[in-house]
């Protein structure tokens, strides 16, 4: 990671925040509200050597004076990238607070992501009151569709113009943000007084500078009924393996955390770990003898685990530009299976690839909760005349962050610190080198 | 259907039942209790024409005198077969009725369906009480584990002999129940006094002679979820198309009944009606239209239907015998996919293959109490001295069914009747062809 | 039971049905379809010999010749009574089958049971359309709201003829078929052409001549987590009692289906069932010494059991008429740590009242099926101008029943028979008299 | 709150550490490492002027140098207080990081809280193995059983040295933690070396210096049904009002929480913000009007909000010497149905009551991860010679908290705060003062 600098955490704003905020007896935070970015003492203590400040965020929460005019406002929101629980909530979120909360007269909702900003593809846009979202969300999905990849930046600007739109909320991941980075540069350039609001969509929860984000909490709750699924599997037949794909592309948090959330989980392989499957140290040798001990195994592998593996294939990317990854669970599913037949012993492999049934489900609890305080900072944020930033969590706060800043890296798991540990301690497999 | 006959509905019995059941104050059934088979008029009528009497069941329940003794007696359970929600609520009932109603000493589980009666896979058997499996129930699969396919008839009574066991039960499908009956066969050749009682299992709801098994509740209950997902994905995206493929070798009854219990799937495909894909009035171009005009559609096909579109492929067999079907969703996605193509519309394909997940959640409810009547209905049949039978529910009744007649053929949906004339009713779709 | 006769099976209609039906391709039934009452041989002889006929309900399903004009056609639909799941569902079947499967041009929903057909509570009738009851069916409770009681008949008459309605629905209870009665013999005297049709509805599964009834399934479902966290409360805590209060006026099958599926209820009471609480062979003293030996238990008590231990008191009734028990509920809790007091032992009592939570959950799987084909029925039924019905099902069909028949009394729990002898035989409880 | 110094975080040692962990390859901390309490830079910059150097938590996680010998060890774990989601999940977590992880010999499971080390309730305690716990974390409730209130601390501690035991985890809240603080204290006293750590249990939520305890994360997803059901039954009947009365003594967190995440809910109180009930601007006259607009309420309440509105009746204690709270839950219910009769409108109450149904359910997901990540740093603590502390989570960061800090005050919703204000925004609810 490059050396951060107190500037990489300041926030763009389109003008001076001067008119009253409507929200009345509202708890005000102050203008200049901040939360640390280091948590441990040392790390402080260096950033007021070097800086003579702490690295810090911006809080979230609502301000005395704000920048736009909610009476005069227009806010859009999409939806962009693949589906993630509380997508729904979130919008909810957005329209209740715009228009209940500040007053603001007039929402829309940009049908199939950034498609619905080119005009080329002939989606208007629908409106959003606060009726037709009232019961969204019980529902997964989302009610204005998403689609991957961008569009033009120019185009999308001139259909924001055009619309008299002054707030864009975009929810989505990494490329999603990016593409908002660039619509707000854009603005920026032409002079225009639209907020960019990112809101951290990611169900591998890979965006960095935030601890969690929505939906989440749900997808490894979801997770529960297939891995009990799997397990029962794996022990209803003989040398029964109950072999899990999940989601994970660059970051394998819904691997571990399944694991440690469903302790039927004997052996989890997530992109940040290598492993090596052939050979006296490798996994298959491994497995063997657990099933000739126990007859039956459950695993789970993230989808961007073992690429290594693939290393002499070539790479493909997909609509948003990410690499597409070669498929490892159906690679492991045959390379068990082969193993099995070369040394002898049976196998009955149960596969599952459970991505579309854990991503798509509604977020309930706690995390629905989190959708609406994610939904509720991005809008008074917007009000505040921020742009080209996105909403984050950090220790106890939510918080501002650059899009440039959250973009500019993946979070991965750390092998050496609580998660992973906790992984090898519960499963009890060895490193696989 | 071959015509029936009232022979056909005999069930066999090892001897004379003239020991006193030590049910006590249980309501005992008389011995001849039976329920009739036909329940419309001409259809009685008719038999009391022909056979001066009418085609009737044995009904199942408690009897007064009984040929076994319980303490004496040694039971012996095991599963066969795919996993099937319910399996542990009848091993668990069977436990209970046989040890705490009956007396009984021993109850063997058999381990891995008929290879635990097969002594060259050196399973040993485990033993079962009210203790250890006072919590089976809330768990899916079975804790015997389960296999495929037939083991040689001689050996596995060897070692039922061997074992002492005067009592078998098989709880399994179709394939399961014809060993039942090979093995019932040879314990008569041989004169041994062992009883041989099957409870039927089929997810595909496919055994005849039985209007109900167990299980089937729990896995359409369990469809809800995965569908809603479908639905989910399909609207989440632009042309989005939720393809959901279920199980149903023969008979198609989850896929209609999950079609009726969840409103949101607009096609239904099932083994037993034909269907085709090309040309003018085929699937896919209706699909191309209702896409053009809603942007989405889920799909539910049964993994046996529309096998004549392979026609000129081998064809394969399981371990159980059974005809090894071509992947039917597999290749409709490929030809959704490649239909949009040649045609030039979007289709964003998210494919579905839940069958683990609905087949091995624990059954509930209503599904529970089945299961835990059946295993009753099974123990009383055993004790009375009955073989070679299979529990059924007929009306409102449990009853007895001859191995021979439940196996004589699968049973299926009939497109004339209520259920599949309620799923065109409520999909609308035509009927291609 | 009164003896019954042929007639009493006998459907009322409002004239000779002779338009031709516009289901097109569909499998009809032949007009006189019925299906017998009796299941065992020896009723359906003494009916041939004292009849010279079966007693036989009519079959329900469409007719190739049916009464009303759909085109000219105005259904009305109400829900009344206490909520019970899958009453969205119904009324979603009700208004696909009459406008997208018949063609009626307008359905109209009735406020609030029969309130909504009394002007002077001024709740007009909401129009139902196929697309605002679209996503209802995943909502519990009834979008039209419900209440209990009766309204003056000629006034809902009138209401009836001011809004031109000719096919009345009413989904509820005895309480509500006795009212669709007395508004089809109103009806019937003003010689009017309005088809009123029930629908069973009935959580306590209580209404005859009916095997089964929607929603019990789903409320049967939902008692798995309550009675579950009984048992971790009185696991949780020495000498724990978990005492649940279910719904349940004249019959038990609730407490009782519950105490089947649900293995760990160690005492089940039931309205048909006397027993006694004090004394050597009474429950109390049981109770005492079951926790003794295990230091906890779970009591499954029926609303309507053991009224007779307040015989002292004073009868009241509810809105519908209904006798108003007495709580045993809180009866029993206050007797059982009375006795703990008493007899100087612990006594930690967890006591859950979770009727609401039962009866207003969402109908799914296959009992969203049975309330799809339920609708139909009615639908069906209507079309062919039957009047003064409920639908019904029998054996495996659904049926035509006159609503005298089903209302002339409840449906109870039979000791002798395999319910309640399971119940005994899984809780090993005594009979406490 | 008294103004907090860094020896207020200091943590009591047993003794030098100075034998190898055996965790072999596991990352470990520095002996020192420590997490900063403020994470707003003000507060930073005032505790490094006035203390020259921050306050910190230490981190919670393993060491390379250890004080109590594996092997030598022999470790008690019980559960005390109400249940709470999670409780088997942490001694499951215990067992296997006291076991596999590190060794120890011998663990213990003291039955029913700290009555099980008073040998005059005759309760011995069970053996736990990685075998005996592997399933129990799909269960509420604990294996151990719970009790309310304190034994005699000489006691206790006589029966832990009886027993040979030299670490105790103590899983409970206030109470408990308090009670663990006096066996901390005679320990010391005694010159002991036993270790005595907390893992912090409150379903309220409401123990200090701790961002997040288990189990409430599982406790509001648990709200779900329930709130939908209150939602339902207040919808279908006329004024209807759906009355849901939670658990939060002294704190409203799931009252605050289950609102945001239900946002169905019209009226959440909670004990932090008084409120009146008559005249003018109270909630009777506001419920009032909202039915006369809506036709339905739903109102959430814990069961602490509103005590001064019983201020003229005499204080009760429970058996841990909590004050007992008059049930404003029935005071509420009565008082809206005595208004609607004073009033003259209909109003329609269904109340719930459903804190068992919420608290003995099975942790999931991300709490179940939360369950095992407190559990090992629980170990980790004993196993490095730490006493009289309890496990804490803040920031980012598993902690070590001394018992006497958290136990000084109850942690409370601040109305000032982000939670409160969410609700106030989401409610629309006004202040009723």
């Amino acid at each position: 990671m490059k050396k951060l600098r107190p500037e990489d955490f300041s926030i763009s704003r389109l003008g001076k925040a001067e008119l009253n905020s409507p929200l009345g007896d509202a708890k005000y935070l102050s203008e200049s509200a901040t939360a640390v970015y280091s948590v441990h003492p040392d790390s402080l203590k260096n950033e007021m050597n070097e800086f003579g400040r702490y690295l810090s965020f911006e809080r979230a929460g609502p301000r005395e004076k704000i920048f736009h005019d909610p009476k005069k406002s227009k806010a859009a929101v999409l939806t962009a990238g693949g589906l993630c629980p509380g997508l729904n909530n979130v919008i909810k979120g957005l329209v209740g607070t715009l228009m209940e909360s500040y007053g603001v007269q007039e929402v829309l909702g940009i049908k199939y992501g950034y498609r619905g900003l080119n005009p080329e593809f002939g989606l208007s846009p629908i409106l959003l009151t606060p009726e037709n979202v009232d019961d969204i969300h019980s529902d997964g999905g989302t009610i204005l569709g998403s689609s991957r990849g961008n569009q033009d930046i120019g185009v999308m600007v001139d259909s924001l113009v055009t619309m008299d739109v002054n707030m864009l909320f975009c929810i989505g991941g990494d490329g999603t943000l990016r593409g908002a980075h660039a619509i707000a540069a854009e603005v920026q350039k032409r002079n225009l007084k639209i907020s960019v609001i990112g809101i951290p969509k990611t169900i591998d929860n890979d965006i960095s500078f935030m601890q969690r984000t929505f939906g989440v909490e749900t997808a490894i709750y979801a997770t529960h009924p297939i891995i009990t699924c799997a397990h029962n599997e794996a022990k209803g037949a003989y040398n029964g393996v109950g072999l899990i794909h999940v989601m994970g592309r660059d970051s394998g948090f819904i691997a571990a955390l399944a694991t440690l959330a469903n302790s039927v989980v004997n052996y989890c392989f997530v992109p940040e770990v290598p492993f090596k499957l052939d050979g006296p140290g490798g996994f298959l040798e491994h497995l063997r003898k657990r099933l000739a001990a126990k007859q039956h195994a459950v695993i789970i592998i993230a989808e961007g685990a073992g690429q290594d593996l693939f290393k002499d294939m070539p790479v493909q990317k997909d609509a948003s530009g990410n690499v597409k990854h070669n498929n490892i669970g159906e690679y492991l599913r045959g390379g068990i299976v082969a193993y099995g037949r070369e040394k002898n012993f049976e196998v009955s492999m149960k596969y599952f690839d459970p991505s579309y049934v854990i991503r798509s489900v509604d977020a309930r609890g706690t995390d629905a909760v989190y959708c609406l305080l994610f939904s509720q900072s991005a809008v008074h944020a917007a009000m505040m005349g921020c742009t080209d930033m996105v909403v984050g969590y950090w220790g106890n706060d939510f918080t501002h962050v650059p899009i440039v800043l959250a973009t500019s890296e993946r979070k991965k798991i750390d092998p050496d610190m609580t998660l992973w540990q906790s992984v090898m301690q519960i499963t009890r497999q060895p490193e696989f080198k």
